[in-house]
Order: C-alpha cells, then sequence, then structure tokens
C-alpha cells in the first residue's frame, strides 16, 4: 500500500501503523500493465526508484545491498555455477551481478511482465544495463510455468520475487519450490527472497516461505542483510540446496576473483547466517511445523 | 527533527527527504526539562515510546535490540565485571540488561536528565524497573564532569548516548574519551554509542566518533545490529579497549549462564563484528586520519 501527499511524499505503509516517506522530486512514470500497478520515481535522498503495487522494488542508492547479497553468496559457496536461472528479478540487478562472473555460460531470466524490464532498461540503465548480456535469454512468461515445464538443469536458482500477494504469490508456493529442486544439478544451490522477521505480516510469510522450502530442501538456512528502504531494514535471504552447505567455501578463491563490492564480503558471508534469537526461534518453529506435517 | 501531524502521526525524519511515521494513539507527555524537549506517546505498531528533542530513544518494542546488543556483547568477553559506568541510559534499560548478572556488584548510572528518568520509571517500567536493584547508584549529572572527576576504576563503561547534538554532544569529545580510558581497569572495555552508516549525516557522525575512539583505545572495534525504529534500521556499537579482542571469548561460559535473550546469542556476537564493505571503507578512512594526525 502507498500513498503520494499533495507535498510530494510518496508512503510505502510498512502496517497501517508504520510507514516510511521518501519525498519526491518527479514521478516519472505512473502506469498500468496487465499484472500491476508500475511506478517510477525520482527522490532526493534515493535518486530514482519503482514501485509495484505501491511497494518500493529498489532504489538507486540502495539496490547494491540486495543484488549483491542475493548473488555473491551462493556464488562464493558454488564457485563453478555455469548455468543460472532468475525468476523474476526484472530491474536486471541480479543479472549485472551474474555478469561479472566470467565462468557463467547462461542465464535465463524469466520475468512475467515485459514492461518492468523495459522501463527499467529506460529509466533505471545502472540496473539494467547487462540485460543485454550475450550469455543473458530473457523470457517474458509465468515463473511458475516455466519451471514446471522446463527440462534444463541449472545449477543455480535466484528467486528475486516480490512479496507473496499478486503476482508473487505462485512463486512461494510448494510446487513451486519442489520444480525448482528438480531443475538443480546434484550440487546446486537455490536462493530465495525470504521476507523480513519483524513486522508481524512480514514474519508471518518468512514462516511460511520458510516452512515449505524446508519442507523441499535437505538445507535450508537464512541469511540477513541491511536493507534501509525496506520494511524496518532487517532482510532475509533463504539458501537451500540438495547438500551444499553455505558456510564452507574457500574464501580466498573468491577475493582472488578481484569482484569489488560494496556490501559483500567472505567475512560477512560467514557473519551474516548467525541470526538473532527471536528470528531463529520463529525459523525453528515453521521447520518443526514441516516436521510434525511429515511425521502424520 | 520531528512532527506530528493532524492525523495523529508522529513522523521522525532521517534527513529532510527521508522520515519514518508511527501512528499514535495517544501523546501521553509534552514537556520540558531545563535539557531538553520530552515527549512520550503510546502507539499502535510499537507501543509506548520517548522522543528527546523529536528524535525516537526507544519504543517498548524493539529496545531490547539496543540494550541486549549493548550489555550482553562486552560481559560475555569479560564475564568477570564487578564494576560498572553507565553514562546515559535514563531510560534504565542498560541498566536492567545489567542487572541480570549476579557477579556485578556496583553500578553508577551518571544521567543529565532526571526529568527523563522519572518519566520513564512512571511510563515504561518494563524498562526503568531495575533502577531500584540494590547495586545501583544514580548520579544525575553531566557524564563528562563525572569522568572528569572520577577516581574509581571501571571494568566496563557503557556509553548510551543521544546523537552527537544537544546534550549528548561533549560525549563524542576526544576529552570524554580519553577520560573513560583513564577510568577503565586494565582489560576493562568500553562500549559506545556509535551512529548509523547509512544516512550521510549519521555516516559522518560515525567516523567523527571512531576516529576519536580509535586515537584513544588500542582496540577500537566495531559491531552492528538491525534496529527497525532508528534511521535505516542500521545501527553501530564501538568496542573499545586496552586489549581486549571482542572475538576471543568463551562461548559456552556465557550460555551457561542461563541468561534468556530475544536477540543476542554467541554466534550472533560473532557474526556482528563481520561489517558491509562500504562500511569496513569508512571506518579505515577514519583511522587512517588518526594514524596520519598522529605522525604530524
Amino acid at each position: 500500500m502507498a500513498k503520494i501527499s499533495k507535498d510530494n511524499w510518496f508512503y510505502e505503509y510498512f502496517t497501517d501503523s508504520a510507514k516510511f516517506g521518501i519525498k519526491i522530486r518527479e514521478h516519472l512514470v505512473d502506469t498500468k500493465s496487465e499484472f500491476q500497478k508500475i511506478d517510477f520515481y525520482d527522490s532526493y535522498e534515493f535518486g530514482r526508484f519503482f514501485t509495484l503495487d505501491g511497494f518500493i522494488m529498489m532504489t538507486q542508492r540502495d539496490e547494491f545491498i540486495y543484488h549483491e547479497m542475493l548473488v555473491h553468496v551462493p556464488m562464493a559457496v558454488k564457485p563453478d555455477v555455469k548455468r543460472v536461472l532468475v525468476i523474476g528479478g526484472g530491474d536486471g540487478g541480479a543479472v549485472r551481478e551474474l555478469t561479472r562472473y566470467r565462468t557463467i555460460e547462461k542465464i535465463d531470466m524469466v520475468e512475467i511482465d515485459e514492461k518492468v524490464v523495459s522501463l527499467c532498461r529506460e529509466y533505471l540503465p545502472q540496473t539494467a544495463g547487462k540485460l543485454d548480456d550475450g550469455r543473458v535469454t530473457l523470457h517474458f512468461c509465468d515463473g511458475i510455468a516455466f519451471v514446471r515445464d522446463a527440462k534444463e538443469q541449472y545449477d543455480l536458482v535466484l528467486v528475486d520475487s516480490t512479496d507473496p500477494v499478486g503476482v508473487g504469490e505462485g512463486l512461494f508456493s510448494m510446487r513451486f519450490y519442489e520444480d525448482c529442486f528438480r531443475l538443480l544439478t546434484e550440487d546446486g544451490v537455490m536462493i530465495n527472497q525470504h521476507e523480513s522477521p519483524y513486522y508481524e505480516g512480514d514474519a508471518l510469510e518468512m514462516e511460511r516461505a520458510h516452512k515449505k522450502l524446508a519442507a523441499v530442501f535437505p538445507v535450508c538456512r537464512v541469511y540477513q542483510f541491511h536493507m534501509p528502504t525496506y520494511a524496518s531494514g532487517h532482510w532475509l535471504f533463504g539458501f537451500a540446496s540438495k547438500k551444499k552447505d553455505p558456510l564452507v567455501f574457500d574464501e580466498a578463491a573468491w577475493n582472488a576473483l578481484g569482484i569489488e563490492t560494496n556490501y559483500y564480503n567472505t567475512k560477512l558471508h560467514k557473519g551474516c547466517f548467525a541470526l538473532p534469537t527471536y528470528v531463529q526461534r520463529r525459523l525453528h518453529k515453521a521447520e518443526e511445523e514441516t516436521i510434525k506435517k511429515e511425521c502424520e
């Protein structure tokens, strides 16, 4: 839910009674696709940003945090990734980070809304500029159907989804996670947009996603990062695999790649899986519910 | 800077063009002390909270994060702390966490504004309730003068200050840090409210604080936590000592104490010192400026 005031403040409501305000310089795009409401803004504090159905997807100033944590954590754990599937990620930020690895050979990006991509190309070239990389194939279709029908295998699947409402909802389903599991190579990795632990509505979605992912994948771990323009600033990714442990990786090898980052580093990689106690408790509860259901 | 709208939203401005809004149920206290403007509110999302000069000091819902990280990190590193000095911390949250350690014998709390303490006792007993512990002595005076004149030694000094404006400003001075150094026992620890790395104004204060602290203490490390009601949600404490390394501690010993927490745990303790690259860069820059100055 969002609202623009008469004096040019954009508000995102984190809950009915907590909101975040950004002073707008210009409302660049105000449109609808067949899937969702799309708005692009220019702001004083965060540069350009865009919203889908009123929720901030990314801002120029802090998108580096989200995209670096989405891509470099799994790439450090599995440096021999050759084939990647990105679900969602219409802004191109995930693809941009992926293309920094010369060893990646093929990136399939599946985005339901072509309009988001074309607008990001126009207004956010800093993020979308690598969508033209020769290794990238864009598929403008439903990610759920894509993974259901796909026959190829991937070393890495990134689920760069919106919140689990509207078009994003099916990307948080058991069936979807099972299809991702099937598409993954034996030591492949899937990263899931895992919502936030703080506000109750987000925390319930975190639990729901975690419960399902933990039911499908033998390894399902959660890592955190500081994302200033997302609700509470505390955001999570799920790391799922058939056997790969996210904390077993060659720090020196990743550092030798010489990939310059602003947020990610290998020390932080090891630190970000250490979660606050209240977050651990809720994730454990979700895992126990999964186990209980399996035993029934 | 803060503002209340006609429809009962409290706003804290993180910058001129980014703000956080909390829907208010009731404005409980609207007063001034000789030092500052003091307001207490009841809100839907965060329970009761109070502000000094319009800045949120703490809310009932997330104060546990700040206070647990302030106290349990140094206590795990130096479990034999007997004498503690708390500068600021008028809400009593730091003292509450300290009193959970039976081995602590004496807590001196120095708060400049008696009115803050008496209002917290009345409106936030959950936080202020342990100020009556027999080991606590309250000193209603200026922390700067207290540390300048103090003759006693402390094993732990907690600087639980406001931002470095108004009454809090002197608590970020070189002279203040030098006095804290003098008061610390040989392997004592000081924790400093170290501001936030994200918004430029806060990040400059982080650098200033870090530069001075690093000039005074041989060991000066920074750790981070997720604080939803503070600007950007990304907040820092500085860990300073004459020789203690914050990452050398006995995990099992702390866990054996049986102190139940909602945010802090010993795994997180090890993770929270791993900072994002952009934060590391700014802190290193501040440290280099210190070294340069020393060489001149």
